[in-house]
């Protein structure tokens, strides 16, 4: 088999054998096939597509080139959410605890990330001595005796993809269906869930612009996991404003506290129940989603989701007494109101505009090697729809530094406020195949 | 100026301006551009195509990457001829005196190349000491003096061209209109001449095997020419068998003697008087095709082609008595007939395949370190349309092995004879725009 030949099969819009796709993932992972042949197929995949058993294919040979985590001494169904990204989003922060409280198994394996935020790890990491540096042992122990657990992301998770993702990035083959739906579901499957629910992004501050294009990748990337074995389905929800109100890593720890406690943010409340939902479903809990919304609440009602969070925390190193006294997670020494200039309805917030001014305060990083103030951070005191009267606060400005004219600029211009009430909504669809 | 957005603009359809295009030709040939991304971009004009100021920007850019020859100092204009290769193509050998005859300078670079037969030089090199390596000066005062004369290729021309054709050669790129038309008119280009004839061939033995296909290539080289400031034509012509009858080195020089003779084989002096006729045109002798034909006739009949060529041969170190004793080139050891088994008239000669036959048998380069054996090569005894008996010799092998079973067996499967006679044309048509 020879590479130019699988590229040339490709460029002509020929479907290409499993046997093909291995040889080009294993080659390209253990460099016998170069950079430049590999930047010449993913452009030929870029116009040609793929199948879906194509897809499946990539992203089983993605999974075969690293570790892969073996989740089956945990007990019970383990179900994985992922989001696509997104501005404030503190689903998973609610999420863990939550269906955990249900006897779900929650054994996630997270990573750091670039990003307006931090990831997952980040934000626990608000809570003093928590941490994630466990052995196999210890996370299955935790997952079976109390259902929840996160671990650090094993070095060697699909290396293929690391290694193609780089070279995409580079060589304007980001965007692109069958690769993104790929690289995401590898990663997924190498992590060894059983089911997974996607939550697919959509709108200004997402990577998916359109309702359409988030519902194309949504569904490449149900298909995938269907065609692997994996019972997956996907929920398209709205990023054109951030999710919630809290964009930063101690910020979000509270709001998801708030959230667990009954009174977090409605459109983050309303998210929560669709994916835990769906998760619970997948679990094999009950067949009836209502049921299932109507379990969750009760968990959120009854204090038990609560507790289960402290119980995680705890476990993990965190000083679970931080949840009831949640001012001792670290604080920003200056608050600073954005007032509004005018009046009106808030017609836009745009949120990846409000994630970049999170992260020059410090909330995120641009870089691997850049550090994170888990302190800083952004609270919307009004979302898309709300009514604002001149001199309101729209924004609290959570720093470590006195002088933010420049972020309150952007969030000025960032936020926009007209004469009528916009038409928003939060979940577009499900998608199941 | 990024490389990754010029790819993005050009994979999404865009135009590139002339800055974009300069700034990848000459990173890529610095090196400051990667292999990685010049492999998605050249992928990326493959599906996108490129307009003709886009093309002739990178045809011009690729010029500038290295030397250009001035040919300022030759009198008259410069007519320059390229044939885009074939089987048996002894054009060049018969162009050269035929219009330097007419005092018309050609002045001309060649290289030695791979293929079924050696290139320019390797064919003329027939006749021994004859040489290439020329002063810029010796080749100057030799074209001004005598109209004629070959210099071997500098090492230095077009290098952006040299590395991208190795890149295209093994990222699936080679086939794209655009590409190949910037790579051959660069190097013309660079070459100096003031007009340029272009010879696009079509069927089996050619790159492009539809005359559609021949036409867009030609079409795509007439109008970067023509836009770079070359009065530039193309003739598309038939490869679909070997051109003359002559396939070997020595072989064609003898064909080259006999068409200047006025008794060469009909295609071959019909195919350089077409060619010709065009070179005499844009050399400003006359603006009558029909004249011109006349004027190249006159000196194949009056013997002054013929003296040319032995004024040629001799400036550059060969023997000019060879050419009227044609048995002195070098002369292979045997002779084997290959014999027809059955009757009928020749339907088709797969010219492609007949060149491999000649490669066996020395006549030409596989790799550029192979040498080349000048006396061995095919001479065909019949052309498509020949009526053929049982018994009667289809092709004479020149060999200096007594073995050529293989040789002959490839040649029997190449020549196809049928019930009736085929229709075959040899001149397609003219490109001007």
């Amino acid at each position: 088999m020879r590479m130019v030949d699988i590229i040339e099969k490709k460029r002509n819009g020929k479907e290409l054998s499993k046997q093909e796709i291995e040889f080009f993932v294993n080659g390209y992972t253990n460099g016998t096939i170069p950079d430049y042949q590999a930047s010449a197929f993913l452009m030929a995949i870029y116009f040609q597509d793929m199948s879906d058993e194509e897809r499946a294919n990539l992203t089983l040979a993605m999974v075969a080139s690293g570790d892969v985590i073996d989740l089956s001494n945990i007990d019970g169904i383990k179900v994985d959410k992922h989001s696509t990204g997104g501005v404030g989003d503190t689903t998973t922060l609610v999420l863990a605890p939550l269906v955990a409280a249900l006897d779900i198994p929650f054994a996630k394996m997270s990573g750091r990330g670039l990003g307006h935020t931090g990831g997952t790890i980040d934000k626990l990491e608000a809570f003093t001595g928590f941490h994630v540096e466990l052995t196999d042992e210890e996370f299955t122990e935790m997952v079976n005796r109390d259902k929840i657990s996160v671990i650090g992301q094993s070095g060697n998770l699909t290396p293929a993809d690391k290694k193609l993702y780089a070279l995409r990035d580079v060589t304007a083959t980001v965007s692109s269906i069958p690769l993104i739906a790929s690289s995401i579901m590898s990663k997924k499957i190498a992590a060894g869930a059983d089911a997974i629910v996607l939550d697919v992004k959509t709108g200004a501050g997402a990577f998916m612009k359109t309702e359409e294009e988030a519902a194309e990748l949504a569904s490449a990337m149900v298909r995938i996991g269907n065609l692997v074995g994996r019972n997956t389905m996907a929920i398209i929800s709205d990023m054109s404003q951030p999710l919630g109100n809290a964009i930063g890593n101690s910020l979000e720890v509270k709001e998801a506290i708030d959230t667990l406690e009954g009174h977090g943010p409605e459109d983050l409340t309303e998210l929560v129940l669709t994916l835990g939902s769906q998760m619970v479903v997948l679990a094999g809990k009950t067949d009836s989603l209502a049921e299932a919304r109507e379990m969750l609440k009760g968990v959120i009602e009854d204090g038990s989701a609560l507790t289960k969070f402290k119980q995680f925390i705890k476990n993990q190193g965190g000083d679970p007494n931080w949840i009831e006294n949640p001012e001792l997670l670290p604080q920003a020494e200056y608050k600073i109101e954005v007032l509004s200039d005018t009046e009106g309805f808030v017609s836009e917030i745009v949120a990846d505009n409000i994630g970049v001014a999170a992260m020059k305060l410090g909330a995120g990083r641009e870089t691997k090697e850049d550090d994170i103030d888990l302190a800083v951070g952004l609270v919307l005191r009004k979302k898309v729809g709300d009514p604002v009267k001149r001199g309101e606060s729209l924004v609290t400005i959570f720093a470590n530094q006195k002088e933010v004219t420049d972020v309150e600029m952007m969030i000025k211009e960032n936020i926009r406020i007209g004469n009528d009430i916009p038409e928003s909504k939060l979940i577009y669809r499900e998608i199941h195949s």
